[in-house]
C-alpha cells in the first residue's frame, strides 16, 4: 500500500512502532487499523535519496492491509492491456469495517 | 525508487516496454537512464485499488536505480534514532552523469 504522512504521524509511528499515516480524503491522523483492526506492526524504516519517500516493512495484521479485504493495494496486473486480479479478498470488507 | 508519471509517461512506457516518468523538477517528461544509460525494462505494471498508484517490476540497467550510484535510492535504515546507510555506491556519479 501507499499512503501519505505528515510529520505527527511519522513521530507517532516511530514512537508507538504501529504505522500512522495523514488521511488526506479525511485530512486527519490515520492509525492503520483504527477500524479494521489490521495493525501494522513496523519491523523497519527506510528513507530514500532525497528524503521525502519513507518504505516502511511491517508485520500486516490479519495478513489484510487493503480495504478491499486483500494482503495488497497491488492486486491487478496489467496483462494485453487489461488489469487482470491476480491476488484473492481475504475477508469481506463488509465484514471488517461496521460504520454506522 | 519512486517517480511521478503522467498520461503520456504512463503511455510511452507501456508502449516501449521502459519506464518512463514525469520529471516535476525539470517539468518535462523522463525517459530513465536518458542520461545515465541505466535504463529500466519493465516485467510486470501493477495498480493499486484505488488505481492512482503504480508499481514497475523492472529489469534495472546498470544494477543502479539512483543517482547516487546505488541499487535502490532506500539505501538508508533507521536505526536507534540514526539514518545507517546499508547499501554500497557502485559506481561513482561522476562517472555516470557527464553534464557539460
Amino acid at each position: 500500500m501507499l499512503a501519505w504522512m505528515n510529520r505527527e504521524s511519522l513521530r507517532e509511528t516511530l514512537e508507538t512502532g504501529k504505522a500512522v499515516y495523514w488521511s488526506r480524503s479525511r485530512n486527519k491522523i490515520w492509525r492503520k487499523g483504527e477500524e479494521s483492526g489490521n495493525e501494522q506492526v513496523v519491523r523497519e524504516v527506510r528513507i530514500d535519496c532525497d528524503a521525502d519517500v519513507i518504505i516502511l516493512q511491517v508485520e500486516q495484521g490479519g495478513n489484510i492491509a487493503c480495504h478491499t479485504g486483500r494482503t495488497s493495494c497491488f492486486y491487478r496486473v496489467l496483462e494485453d492491456g487489461h488489469w487482470i486480479e491476480t491476488d484473492p479478498v481475504i475477508k469481506d470488507p463488509a465484514e471488517i469495517y461496521h460504520r454506522e
